[in-house]
């Protein structure tokens, strides 16, 4: 998804009394949020706001790539005029790009709650970078340049998530952030819709809220009701309970840290994040460990296993983490028969056979795993329709757009929006990298730019790109031949015997004997036709094997000929 | 998997008085199931009968396989011994290796219902083998050498599958194949629950049982209530109507082609597969169409799009299926406003992101896509844990074997037993290659023969080896680097400047320059040092280049030195 919609141009200027909204990220996709907004100054360059920046995980279809940012190209001639990033909350999909924004300009304020701020800073500790922070909370308003923010609380997977009302020269407009409406939230702390709906009278221009889940009917089950799951998996337990869950959800981890507590068990959190981020979270006061109930993973061996609780990521079923590798009996804590695993996370799309495999793993060598395949153990952070429902109605924005989701997310969402009065035409469905504008009380989009994929591999940023990735799929299917020929470099005659070197093309050594007669004769042919060409001769030896490969074996590898002139 | 129990050894052989029984697959994976019986025989080498000769389809962790075949290599010198093959039903996961058998003994006798060797028969004629076949119907009785045979109509998604109970000396097994209990099947053909009884009366000694399902509670949902579904998809669709199912789904396509006489469409086949079958199944009267209602596909056009009904498989995002073509516009049916997408077909787990890579498409170019996240429009052809106890309790087995299945199926089908009554001890749960052995009505774990994956990729069968796809993915994720050096094959001087050449590795050839001044050096010193082994140079550059990669990137590509001697 390059350029999503090909037959939008670059847009013209904007007009100074409009306001222009691009996603970078998030539209058209789960994941890499990113969105910046950009109003007219008297004076001088237009001032951009930027609300969220996340990262994306990347599929198969992105082999050996670590992280997908947005790309900055839209922004990165103008980063002197960003007044500030916003993040709503801190999950890797809102801030996780953040780190790379601030190499590029360091002292860019952020903006967020204190948790977000905290776990932001931990993070780009990380990275070495000390961020210029404004903490907000809910209720708050403040201004950055010309955007007028106003911030409102929303419940959703991780505490002290924010909503945030832009009030600009071209109107009013809502940004939910990720949200849903648990009306019995564990902290107490419920999204606003009384804020939303006080904007609402005031007259919302265009509210952008969360598709994530507008496919899905009803309303969420609160996290309220997993409680009691919990304990009953504890209750029944015979030795060992290890937890798998995001390190992010500090509330599910206070319900295990409760179980724990109830059944006189004790804790470990085992790996890095999780270690980091539940520091982070006792801190702040976020999370509350029962007294004496925390020990360090070198206890554990001392204590027997029905007094153990082991909490650590890899609920994702990632190769690396520590659950994928106690499925291969590949990690220091062996699964045995009697040990309890809970895997207390949603399945987030794409991970579904990584999950499969460690849930089979795990159950091979004795384990009883429980997962939302076959226990309430985990509710979803996002709204399904019944709750957007509520929020488009008491919003009643003069214009929508969806966003967070793919495309049959910011569909469904649409729809919902038709269904409760926003005329069509104030409905828009946008890509990233798809120009939005807001003129006059109507949003219309008036052109595209660049918003592809950049990834992340190794300690480089954007240095592989699709043309590698094409590479790496057809030689992650296929493999690849090698042949090296030297040649003499006046006359182009051949000088040794061309060697062959395959790997992952499933050819035996001894089946490469003919086809290296054939190169040499080929070769030799050549040569006495006077060719001595290095690019004629390479394509001759692509040709010749290429040809013998799928004949013999009907496959593609790929074929590199290498010819070295001596 | 090549060998699951590393601890078990080579059987001992079979006592005269007993049974064995090895599964070549199915156990611990969901496909190619293959499972082995064998008797000693009076005189003469043991008499063996197979159950089904499938495939199994590869995943990520599979790359570029096309098909996964069962190791027939325990059988492999036996082949004369085999009385049968019999084919429970025509599922490509229960029939797609018999080409691959036939191929090392083509005379080998196969059985099954008339439905399943008419489609096996189809698919044979296209791999050039005329398979020797025997017919046989839900309660006949068939002696197979020492085998004696006897058939039950089981229902399924696919007509005409059967049930085989053996009657041999060590005892009565019965093997359900793969069933469900449909209570109000479209063809009226029940699974033979009041056969089951009747084998459980006579004493059933060892059950095979399906377990698909066995984690699902409940019982399945009639196949006769998608009916009413599809009609309302077809009496809301504005324009044409697209269906996606198995090419072997005969009961889908019958529901398909009556909504469509009933809103006074034309029907037309699209896809090699497809056609095929509904020809097969046509002929034999499996298939019923309305009279006048197929259409060739060049007719179509002529056709105001809502007279119009396409069926094509692709259902699962198979990438070259008509089905993705047309997500993403690649394809001469271009998807638009108003077009009705039907994916009716269950998702098989691993094909997740294919097929919401599909859905998104679909949905970005306009289509309405109705799929089984939004409708009712497929159910499973396996029973769930609600119907395999009723199967459990009629059949008061002996023994107990859970098949088809990964672990997570296998371990909740065996509690399932130990809940209805069989001994613990009773319940033997085998991964594929586990020899189980059946003596004086006791099941015992007595060895373990290999039953490693053979991969079937392009023209070959079982060349490309772990190590091919060990060497693929490392290719697939991180790409490679030659570096090829030409050196003079007495002195080891090298005699023109290093030639890098990378692919997938994400760097660009600029880069290369320092590494290959460093490897000059290097191979200079090493010269100097007297150094001129070959094998010692390529260690030399692949060091230096890996150091280096490793070093300036973080990343580990496949590093291949090649040196030539001139």
């Amino acid at each position: 998804m390059s350029h999503p919609h090909p037959e939008l141009d670059a847009p013209p200027p904007l007009t100074t009394d409009g306001l222009r909204i691009v996603a970078l990220g998030g539209l058209g996709e789960i994941g890499r949020n990113m969105t910046v907004f950009e109003i007219a100054a008297a004076h001088g360059p237009n001032r951009l706001l930027v609300v969220d920046c996340g990262v994306l995980f990347p599929e198969e279809e992105q082999p050996g790539v670590d992280l997908i940012l947005p790309d900055f190209d839209y922004i990165r001639g103008r980063l002197d005029d960003i007044e500030a990033i916003v993040l709503t909350h801190a999950h890797e999909d809102h801030i996780g790009a953040v780190p790379y924004l601030l190499r590029e300009r360091a002292d860019i304020p952020i903006v967020g709650s204190r948790l977000t701020l905290a776990l932001v800073d931990a993070k780009l500790l990380e990275h070495r970078i000390r961020p210029v922070t404004r903490q907000v909370a809910e209720g708050d308003r403040m201004r950055f340049g010309p955007f007028d923010c106003e911030f409102f609380a929303v419940n959703h997977s991780i505490p002290d998530a924010l909503a945030v009302a832009l009030r600009t020269p071209a109107g009013l407009v809502l940004h939910t952030g990720d949200f849903k409406m648990d009306q019995l939230p564990l902290d107490g702390r419920l999204t606003d819709l009384g804020g939303f709906a006080r904007l609402g009278a005031e007259g919302i221009d265009l509210l952008m809220s969360d598709s994530t889940n507008a496919e899905v009917g009803g309303f969420v089950t609160s996290e309220r009701d997993i409680g009691p799951v919990i304990d009953d998996v504890f209750r029944t337990a015979e030795q060992r309970v290890i937890v798998a869950c995001f390190a992010s959800h500090i509330h599910r981890v206070q319900q295990v840290l409760d179980a724990a507590a109830d059944s006189g068990r004790k804790v470990c959190f085992v790996g890095r994040s999780m270690v980091r981020n539940m520091g982070v979270a006792t801190d702040l006061g976020y999370l509350r460990a029962p007294e004496g109930i925390m020990v360090e993973q070198k206890e554990i061996d001392d204590l027997p296993p029905e007094k153990v609780v082991l909490i650590c990521t890899g609920s994702q079923g990632e190769p690396m983490s520590a659950m994928s590798r106690m499925a291969n009996r590949d990690h220091q804590i062996r699964i045995t028969r009697g040990d309890t695993v809970l895997l207390a996370s949603s399945l987030i799309p794409g991970n579904e056979n990584a999950v499969n495999r460690v849930i089979n793993g795990l159950t091979r060598w004795g384990a009883r795993v429980v997962h939302k395949g076959n226990a309430l153990v985990h509710v979803s952070g996002h709204a399904p329709a019944g709750e957007l429902l509520y929020v488009l109605n008491l919003t009643k924005p003069g214009n929508f757009l969806p966003i967070h989701g793919e495309w049959r997310h910011l569909r469904a969402h649409a729809a919902l929006a038709e269904l409760t009065g926003v005329p069509r035409d104030n409905v828009v469905i946008a890509e990233d990298g798809v120009v939005v504008d807001l003129v006059d009380g109507q949003v219309a989009i008036t052109g595209a730019v660049p918003a592809g994929y950049v990834y992340v591999d190794g300690a480089t940023v954007g240095e592989v790109t699709e043309t590698s990735l094409k590479d790496r799929r057809i030689l992650g299917e296929e493999g690849f031949i090698s042949i090296v020929v030297a040649v003499d470099s006046t006359s182009g005659k051949i000088v040794a015997r061309p060697e062959i070197h395959a790997r992952g093309a499933g050819i035996v050594d001894e089946d490469f004997h003919d086809v290296v007669s054939r190169i040499q004769e080929v070769l030799e042919g050549a040569a006495a036709d006077g060719i001595n060409d290095v690019r004629q001769l390479r394509q001759l030896i692509r040709r010749t094997a290429g040809k013998w490969v799928s004949e013999s074996y009907r496959r593609r590898p790929m074929i590199i000929p290498v010819v070295v002139e001596v």
